[in-house]
């Protein structure tokens, strides 16, 4: 899939960077938003699986790459001001580094407290060794 | 819906915001990424209708405010780093301020080439007078 054409549209940020949504394309689930430089971009169109832009490395990253929980992309999709990519992929395993399918696992309850509501799909002290800091580099 | 836990839980960025991805609760249709400030969250849980950050208004708006494109919100989720909200709501109309349901109507073709993937579902200009510029000013 040639990137060219899409990577005019995106408005970069002032750090070089879009934001990505990833979406189930099974179910629709939201699974997780991450940054992606030129770089990035390029290598999840080129290979279609998701790679993003870690802050802490300064390089683009392959998702999966070491827990194996890649994302099998089917379609990448750009919004109106060209400044936020929506990525429907398949994801093997969980998208989440705390274990979970999706990074959206807590939410607001009617009372306003906080509230876990799903369940983990993955062990992620198994899968991550011991628990990652919470962030963007999460291979 | 009372915001302080989830106020408590977000890591704003180095401009005081938040990114909110809205998603249609019906059929999981992802609408649109926007910013929210504290005010905007406190307002979106308040009203249960989505409220966002302008940056060039400086200030919070509603969303369908001018147009009736309001969203209702049925959840408020928040992802693992505390750094992007899910919010699940009831569009009227679209999102899209060119007319279509979802700001995401733009695809990657199998060649690469950029194609419109959506039927609009309003008229712009009707709603918006002339085509308001692309950018985060759109009540």
């Amino acid at each position: 899939m040639d990137a060219d054409e899409l990577i005019d549209l995106i408005k970069w940020d002032r750090d070089g960077l879009v934001a990505a949504i990833v979406q189930d394309a099974g179910d629709g689930t939201v699974l997780m938003m991450a940054w992606m430089d030129v770089d990035a971009v390029r290598r999840t169109l080129r290979t279609r699986q998701t790679h993003f832009y870690s802050r802490s490395r300064k390089s683009s990253w392959h998702k999966g790459e070491s827990s194996g929980h890649v994302q099998d992309v089917e379609s990448v999709a750009i919004d109106c001001d060209g400044d936020v990519l929506l990525i429907k992929a398949r994801q093997v395993g969980g998208a989440c580094h705390e274990g979970y399918r999706s990074c959206f696992f807590r939410r607001v309850g009617d009372d306003g407290r906080m509230q876990v509501a799903a369940e983990p799909v993955f062990e992620a002290i198994a899968v991550y060794g011991t628990p990652p800091p919470p962030g963007d580099a999460v291979p």
